[in-house]
């Protein structure tokens, strides 16, 4: 057997184990993984990298409707661009309904755009927002046996939030289908209650943002969150958790059985409400929602992550512009009501995590890759053709050096956004080359792909 | 001085301490406790009885609407009656507003009627059904100034519930005016849900209540509920908790300094879920809401209750008839769904909690003081009147056999409901004599007052 | 009847209820309480005071054998002046074993020393150190049959900290005698380690204490001390409690219906850590065992004070002198293993605990009386004689002005020490009058008493 | 490439992920896992059978030294035997100091014993008891150097237990040489005190043992040992977990970053207290220390195996026969202070472990895997060459019957003990084959392996 392409030399590492081993694709699979394999078409020295599955980031947000005027400067293209060369090999981002919209029309409409224009591959969850509810009974179910197994709810915003009635339908259809119930936890009664309990004077500081929503309003619907998913049975995944507070009560639900999951982002491991308090607009960079927190939140949650309380580690990609006529300075003064919350982060989820990740000790090799790729193939249904890099899967793999340092500048990554709020900061650890079904998109600071050569993953219910 | 009345050589009991005095009373009020006190025109040899301030019940529902047909069966005559004979010399009913009526209006007439009618003084809760809401605003606080200083939500029952915004409205006036919230803390969506899921051969076991009111339910209303009062910064007091898990809780809530208070009542010290699982009708005896829990359920409330994490013991006095056309046998089938939860329990409350609580040395008669009179009087601003056995307070006391045993009877009860869950129970510690204000109403099994005599009690706001 | 003493028109405060009432002594105790009471042949005037049980200081080390060196700068007589004059009536020393002399022989000692001096009433807590087991079975029982009721074991020091197989033969002793343990708990070992693994360079500072006193080892020896009281079923105090982690296991342990008591001290509820930091001699004055602890600590004390999870404060004073040859200074060079550690605290305890407790609202009148005299009357066996003002008790009283602020200055107290850690404090809430069995010992800024007029206090077994 | 075995068409389970690839052995190790892998001269159909690394059995007692005359039945032969016919690879036996020896003394007798008789690969925990400390110092630093990388200290039983001192030295030497402690968590002198204690009516039950041993011993010593891991640094595993208690202790000390690991064994999840309680001698069977269990600590205890708070299951094998001059019924008499404590395990831990967890759903065949190999393997020190199937690992590989179902009988196990306590036991799941570096000793119910053909394991120190 002669194979495509063999990575040779390399320290393969998977969710469980690191060992030296070629890793042999032949037709876009990895076909063999062992030592001294035969020769290939192309022959790839991986001595003194890791040889990893490909990231799966399965928290962005791409070419979704304007919120509140604001635009998102990512389409399926440029967002998954910045993907591969940060590493990551698939995408789950959402069905954002459209206005007046079906959730199946939806559906429909979002995948054929990334169908379009996307370079690596794709699933999707689907957002119920209020609108949505008429569509439940009728659609969902059939959506989900056609592979759109994750549903996202909101216990906050406008438009968005629903009550714990509508949350149980949902959590109910997504157990009977083999799904997942992604909720975004913050009481948005509370959040509104403090805004307009806020002294006016606060209005125009960036850093109020976070005296509204506070870390109880996020442990209060954390807590409604796990006991909805005890009461439901349904597997639920915490999106986005930012506070200890939250990461405790996620620990007790899950030492008591209940099948709570949960993620958090690269934003909440590094940054903190101090970046919120810089003076000016420089602060805008920061606002995203839930608020940075506090160190000891910071330092919390990076203990949960080693600790196993966190299965997954995603970008909540929502590339804002800083300038511009629908950026974060559009509304033209401090107030942040008037800033649109998120921040750019898909090419630099990796990196982040594996430098102040597995560079400083705090977790393993083995655990970044669970994080970043395995547990969120498992938990979506991908598994085993994404996350993993054994015998049958994609080869979907990313080259990585643990030595290279960079800095990050905007002006070196590749989404359509103007900033990233990482800006200046040195990295420890670089992907040096991204395969997508054999495909190299990413070869050591250059990129090649066709838009449209991305496919919408195939994905399995759980049991 | 002449005293009208001296209670001499018993052995006085506060919320603090007990030691051997006197107790003289001249106007209706004590006016010197002491070592041998001067002559009095009554003198009340004590000897060997606990000389305690009168009970208060804070919870029991006296004259309200009928709920799904089922009618209340005391009137204040009966309800005042009953709580004199067993100890009790203030209670604080509902202001359950009557249909269509402002709260300002019902206020008043439930107050009119409990003039008419009130054998030992009263005060009064306004409950907030949503029907309330208009009146918020523009009648709340004028009433919290005129003394109606409390107020009580629902996290359950269609009608009631109130949505988190509307409770952290409440929340906000009654802290703006030194009241108190209470909060039936049950998630009424998750009821509802559960109730909709329950497999319909199980409705018809009086027992299946348990399954749609879980623990789990009313730990996360819990939870909510001391959120908004830590976001409000309101004073917040849980009603009749019965789980483990709410208890759990409510001690770390008080832990980080939330102002969360809690009331548990003697159904839930006393009975198990095994009395609701009795075959056929005599199960409807013990349904209440939230239901009758676990033994180990029944051990952690009694624990907290020794522990502090308590404050009152109140009745839920809740007088449905088990026969007659309104009574729980009406509905006329087994099923949950059309027996009226709720029991009787005014007369009962003290010598149950003496009986299982200090009789067996879980408590102190300190702490029964303290959970019975001078607790509830502290926190629904009736200090210094009642509560208390002072100087200065009024002569409301009950002088306590604490030897004495009996048979619990309906038929030595003095309601006019036809049963008692208790029935058959054998208790130590009776109340001998009940003084209201200086006056006997109840002397060694002989009731006598003048229906009417009684009076709204003033109250203080909290600082 | 004509009192010997009549306080008129002040606040009564008990640990349950404040009233206004006037209080009538005669023969050394309180006899009546009462509105309008009849002629005395001392009038006092007390309106705008408090009239409040005398402090009971249950915790403080006088006329103890040399540590290390350092001597302890008050005797009974001066001890018991500043007590007085801060507004205690009451004190609790200890028993600190005489060399080579039993248990009993060192009680006797003592005692006769307390009696020939103090000039309030006393109760003593004997120490169990190693060379005490051997009188352990012999003497303790005849000794708390005797009155001395409460035994004080340590986890920590050279000579004094005890194995977990003596700590439950003393509990089973004390349980069976309706006695109390009382245990310093702080792993001796784990200190010991910690000293020795110090980095030689940081030994030289006097903060470095904090470092091999960390709260882990005061956790652990908590965690480790209740379950010595749950398997006994002994009722155990913790001393001095400093750390919001052992706080917590107090807090979990209560709730789960072990017998477990716990103290807390002035120095734990208004310094931290930082006063340790202090350069130079100065954080000599802060230094004590445990070592004050961060903000995040205090924070979590005072919590659990409002709370009732501290059921006593107490002052650990500890009078060792800044100056001269056995003082704080006389090792000579900064190296906190030549510090004595203790602080002096008998005459600020209750100042201190007003000033920032009760007037800034953490906690209310009652609760002060609570944890300061009715608490430790109670746990120690001394009610209904002390820790309390109603009838029948001992007329040790003190007049409390709850607006007077001053600065506080060593130059104003009246111990034998020569500094105090708080000067220069700015607080409110000051003693006006001290009564001791009805007689006046401190009157506005003027002490006068005869020392030995102390007496030995009786005290009874808890059942 | 020709291998020497291929063993194709299985369902690979690694601790990660499961994947449909054929694995090719050649010199005793794996050297691919592929898609249709080349030809080898032994092919094997795994057709419906999962391909998994062979266990590794962490805890077992084996020609250790007769324990108050009780002698264990197995030797190193007996005891691998019985190790490959459960589908286990590795065992990792103790060093338990022989009468008067060195550790290294002991470590090298015990190393020539399994050298001389093991039928699989081995490694060596030394237990360092009271008589161990002199060599600590001197001899262990360099033994673990040499490989014997863990160490087992206990916290109860004399002549073994150590004090806090004594461990914290332990750890201290483990941690600077990448070792790991092991620690046996009861606290000792309340066991003592416990059984002292004992009404002597009780003693001649053999249920009584579990009243010296309850819960709070266990939790205790828990506590103690995770801080004394957090003081010292080092990495610290808490050995047979069976407590609920304990377990909670153990997730908080996770939480917060204490670098504490877990280990339970089968008899705590499928064997409860009431086994204990069984009439007559029958209950001997089920006696080990600590002992069996509640029904809700054996729930508590599996939903923390599924929840990563324990990362390996052991059998704790410790075969004393039930007949015979030093069995269990030796004694004579049912006193359970008579029956040595212990349970044979070896050959039922794998087959009760799938039965009970992966059968039932509890946990999943990745978790399987990683709580019984790889985990082990990472903890001990023997990746990359045990507990794994990836290529350069040995081929030490169980093929296993997911579907298998039998009825465990002692007559058909393969230890030298006389008794299983799983007799008449229904399983579901069950090894095929075993294969140890590639040669295969259990092959469908037929055993054949030279004694002597084991060698130790190669170990790398912890980062």
């Amino acid at each position: 057997m002669l194979f495509d392409t063999c990575i040779r030399n390399g320290t393969v590492v998977s969710a469980a184990e690191s060992f030296r081993a070629d890793v042999g694709i032949l037709g876009g699979r990895v076909v063999s993984v062992g030592c001294d394999l035969g020769p290939a078409a192309r022959e790839i020295d991986a001595l003194g990298l890791l040889v990893m599955p490909g990231g799966i980031d399965a928290h962005c947000h791409i070419e979704e409707p304007a919120y509140q005027g604001a635009v998102l400067a990512d389409d399926f293209a440029s967002a998954t661009r910045a993907a591969a060369c940060g590493g990551t090999t698939t995408i789950i981002p959402f069905v954002n309904r459209l206005t007046n919209a079906s959730l199946r029309a939806s559906a429909e409409d979002y995948t054929a755009r990334a169908d379009a224009r996307a370079c690596i591959d794709y699933a999707f969850h689907i957002i119920l927002d209020q609108g949505s509810l008429p569509y439940l009974e009728q659609e969902l179910p059939k959506l989900m046996q056609e592979g759109y197994l994750s549903v996202k709810v909101f216990m906050n915003y406008p438009g968005y939030m629903l009550g714990d009635d509508s949350i149980l339908k949902v959590m109910d259809i997504t157990r009977r289908h083999g799904g997942v119930t992604l909720v975004h936890a913050e009481n948005g009664h509370c959040v509104h209650w403090l805004a307009n309990s806020l002294d006016p004077a606060k209005k125009s500081r960036i850093s109020s943002f976070a005296c509204t929503s506070p870390t109880a309003v996020e442990r209060e619907a954390t807590h409604r969150a796990l006991t909805l998913a005890q009461i439901s049975g349904a597997r639920t995944l915490l999106v986005h958790v930012s506070a200890a507070e939250a990461a405790e009560q996620i620990r007790w639900a899950r030492g008591r059985g209940i099948p709570i999951l949960a993620e958090t982002c690269p934003q909440y491991l590094v940054g903190t409400i101090n970046d919120l308090d810089t003076p000016g607009w420089e602060a805008a960079k920061f606002l995203c929602s839930p608020p940075l927190r506090s160190q000891a939140d910071v330092d919390a949650i990076w203990g949960d992550l080693a600790n196993g309380v966190f299965q997954i580690v995603s970008s909540d990609h929502c590339p804002y512009r800083f300038e511009g006529t629908s950026g974060k300075r559009a509304g033209g003064d401090l107030d942040f009501t008037h800033i649109p919350p998120g921040l750019p982060g898909l090419e630099t989820r990796l990196v982040l995590l594996f430098s102040e990740g597995v560079s400083t000790g705090r977790i393993t090799p083995e655990q970044f890759v669970a994080m970043t790729a395995t547990n969120p193939a498992r938990i979506y249904g991908l598994l085993p053709h994404k996350g993993t890099v054994m015998p049958g899967a994609d080869a979907d793999i990313v080259l990585w050096d643990p030595k290279a340092t960079t800095v990050i500048r905007h002006a070196d990554l590749h989404d359509d956004c103007d900033y990233t709020p990482y800006e200046g900061r040195v990295v420890t650890g670089l992907p040096v080359m991204t395969f997508s079904r054999g495909e190299c998109l990413w070869n050591r600071g250059r990129f090649a792909a066709t838009p449209g050569r991305g496919r919408l993953a195939e994905r399995t219910p759980s049991p």
